[in-house]
């Protein structure tokens, strides 16, 4: 999902008033009025449309779960290539990702003792493996964790009991996914051989939300793993109670290294076939789900979107990238950013699709200081669909946010993200939380942006950026 | 859960012409004036009472799940004795109740071939165990499985795929108690080597429910499990799409006998001690959730109930019964029945809540015809609970159909159970589920209807009955 790129976007944010004084000097940028009747025509012909539908039915029916490495990656890039070619594609490609293979074998939980009960928990994407035993120590969040001294954990499992709540624009993340990816350091350096958090879900269920964590290099790993929300309120209960001992045993871990491939499908522009419009979500998913909300849906609604612009001869080559590993450390992207980092001009602008299906209620993009106007022609075909203009709410979504900080320019239309935490990263990822209407809304707009974007005269401001150091 | 009892139901409503001619010749039942009075102030004080919310957070949280014959029944029958005398209970007691010991050990199901997956599953109590492999076979319900001819599923699975609809009364258990109880010998009659269903529950969840099925004496069991609903839609999407290999593998079985008791407590009656009002609910649960609903509930409601009327110091006495083993047979009703046959008359009444936690939104009662006056007695109590008198709707629930068989009087507090079945034998039976307001409305209702029932000058029809051969 997005907002992993939450550091791409902040230090593009620092870079836009540099930005916006360079392209004071550019030519302004717009689309004719003929294509934004066209427009207008395409959006109406995508709300009725199904195409994306029946694109992320059949890739979570038929491929399933597809955890990269596994042996339904395969299957998945096998189903994107036919998919592409199926729905028209004038170009469909694969380009190599290669990633350390992390595998989830078993996972079990357990309070001992006097109350002695199994645990719903599931380890964290990148966790070490092991059995341990230890005291809980509970903490309400990340910050009180951080606040107790070195060492104070000793032969302890710490538990990180923070609730997420949900919001639109998911913004509640940066606590669950913090504490998700950071936590388990923390305990590290506090002397714990274990760590727990209650999910970072916002929802009540006994599923729990897997997703990435990352060990501080120099730091021996401790496994790591996340409880269901009502099981973190049950471990919670019985730590009011008294001490209570768990038993965490989890056998997962990294085994070698896996090529993968990002999926490319392009629709050759009419007229200037070198400059790319670039769409797309990410191929993997966890495999509790079946990846429909993350990212089935981004999968089928940019798919869904070159189908739909293929009969109106875009002016610009229109790509779509199936993304590869983007859930343990968006791979994909910047697999796709080193391959074509000497192109980043004829990216003239990108959009990702990646928090789920929900309504699409905002636009923004990193031109909205330099092409005022062209933004103004998207808003206008955008508007009816309700989607609001939305100034420096967006950022580049994870797959992309490699090359937007090399220079490419980007769009945001954000989906309506108040129930995608519900479902994150869960068993509950599944197609029937797609709704119908909800993601032929998205592809209208997607087709919309994306025709639009293919038809202007004149840029968005992509240009090659020196990376700064260390990034 | 209830309805397990619907035979005995059945017989009683057969019964109860003769039972009510036999009453035309009784003496009128009625309650004093004084006593009308406090059962008024008992339900009003009963619904600021927070006994029964403890009662069930205590059980649910400390002991938590708690399937007849595993570790955690010791625990659980520990915890109810001890429970009991912590409220004040005069008597308390147990009674032990033997039964085969069956135990789910690891369950596993995955599709086969170019759609491999895992689906979500869990074993039925009382499955055999065993690793079988073969194309699906889909019926969309019980009646469609029977009409397929005797061997026809030779080397197949069968899957019954019935959706069960969500009713106050939860009559569609019928429907899906019945795949899950008889769906298995079925499917063996017609040659099937696995047997699958869709859960019996009424939501759409990634999370199985569990429950009993019994296999024909004379058959060779199969192994049967039942896939969580969102599962079964994949699965009969995947059969849509052509011949489909399932293999589902199962760990479990019978394992020798377990003895569990009966936990009793009594309000020793000040005047009529002998003569007893029964309530109870069923101290085991299934092993998924914390058996919040089923029936911590019901423990939770008849335990708060005794601990309510103590003060009062009832005219009779109350005997609250934790049964054991309910859910793999009513053995502890059973044992019950066996051991108190030679005391029908004594037990005045009785009424068990085994369906959930939800508003109680009516009463019935075997002796609504016999004994009309009381009945309107204690409807009028009852009714500003928002209880509307149901003639005929009720059943004597689960483990009071034994004794209610017997002879005995029932009563039926009929709980809104349009969202039980939602919940009902799988993980998301948690303490979180219970609404204590509803919780409070459910002791004021079964404190009321306990407080009359015992002040009542006369009885409400229990008599010895000879029960019928075969029965």
């Amino acid at each position: 999902m997005r907002r992993t790129a939450l550091a791409f976007a902040l230090s593009l944010l620092v870079a836009l008033p540099l930005q916006a004084q360079q392209a004071s000097h550019a030519s302004v940028t717009r689309v004719d009025d003929a294509s934004m009747t066209r427009a207008a025509q395409l959006r109406d012909a995508a709300l009725k449309d199904d195409t994306g539908w029946k694109v992320v039915e059949s890739l979570t029916t038929e491929v399933g779960p597809r955890v990269a490495g596994s042996e339904a990656d395969a299957r998945a890039v096998a189903w994107a290539k036919a998919k592409f070619k199926q729905l028209g594609y004038d170009k469909v490609w694969t380009e190599p990702v290669t990633f350390p293979k992390w595998e989830r074998r078993s996972e079990h939980g357990e309070v001992l003792g006097t109350h002695a009960q199994k645990l719903v928990l599931t380890a964290l994407g990148g966790s070490a493996g092991g059995t341990v035993e230890g005291e809980v120590m509970r903490f309400p969040d990340l910050a009180a964790l951080q606040a107790a001294p070195d060492g104070s954990l000793a032969g302890k499992i710490a538990f990180v009991d923070y609730q997420m709540q949900p919001f639109r624009d998911g913004h509640d993340y940066r606590n669950g996914g913090g504490i998700r990816g950071g936590g388990p350091s923390v305990a590290i350096h506090k002397g714990a051989i274990g760590f727990l958090m209650r999910s970072a879900g916002t929802e009540t269920s006994r599923l729990p939300h897997t997703g990435n964590t990352r060990y501080e290099r120099g730091l021996t790993p401790i496994p790591a793993a996340a409880l269901s929300t009502i099981d973190a309120a049950q471990l919670a209960r019985l730590v009011a109670l008294g001490p209570t001992r768990v038993k965490l045993a989890l056998d997962c871990g990294f085994d070698g290294e896996y090529t993968s491939q990002n999926v490319i499908g392009e629709i050759t522009g009419s007229k200037h076939p070198k400059e790319v419009v670039l769409i797309g979500g990410h191929l993997d998913s966890w495999d509790h789900g079946t990846g429909a909300i993350d990212d089935g849906a981004g999968i089928a609604i940019t798919m869904a979107t070159g189908a739909l612009l293929k009969p109106l001869k875009p002016a610009r080559t229109i790509r779509v990238v199936a993304f590869a590993n983007e859930e343990q450390g968006l791979y994909g992207g910047r697999a796709y950013a080193d391959k074509h980092a000497g192109d980043v001009v004829n990216h003239v602008i990108a959009a990702e699709s990646d928090f789920g299906a929900g309504h699409i209620y905002g636009f923004d993009s990193s031109a909205r200081d330099a092409q005022p106007e062209a933004i103004q022609q998207f808003m206008q075909v955008l508007a009816p669909l309700g989607i609001e203009w939305k100034p420096n709410e967006g950022d580049p979504e994870s797959d992309i946010g490699a090359m937007a900080q090399r220079g490419m320019a980007w769009a945001w239309l954000g989906h309506d993200g108040t129930h995608y935490f519900d479902l994150h990263h869960n068993a509950d990822d599944t197609l029937d939380k797609i709704d119908p209407k909800d993601l032929a809304q998205n592809v209208a707009a997607y087709a919309v942006f994306t025709y639009l974007a293919a038809q202007a005269q004149g840029g968005f401001g992509s240009e090659a950026k020196a990376l700064e150091a260390g990034k």
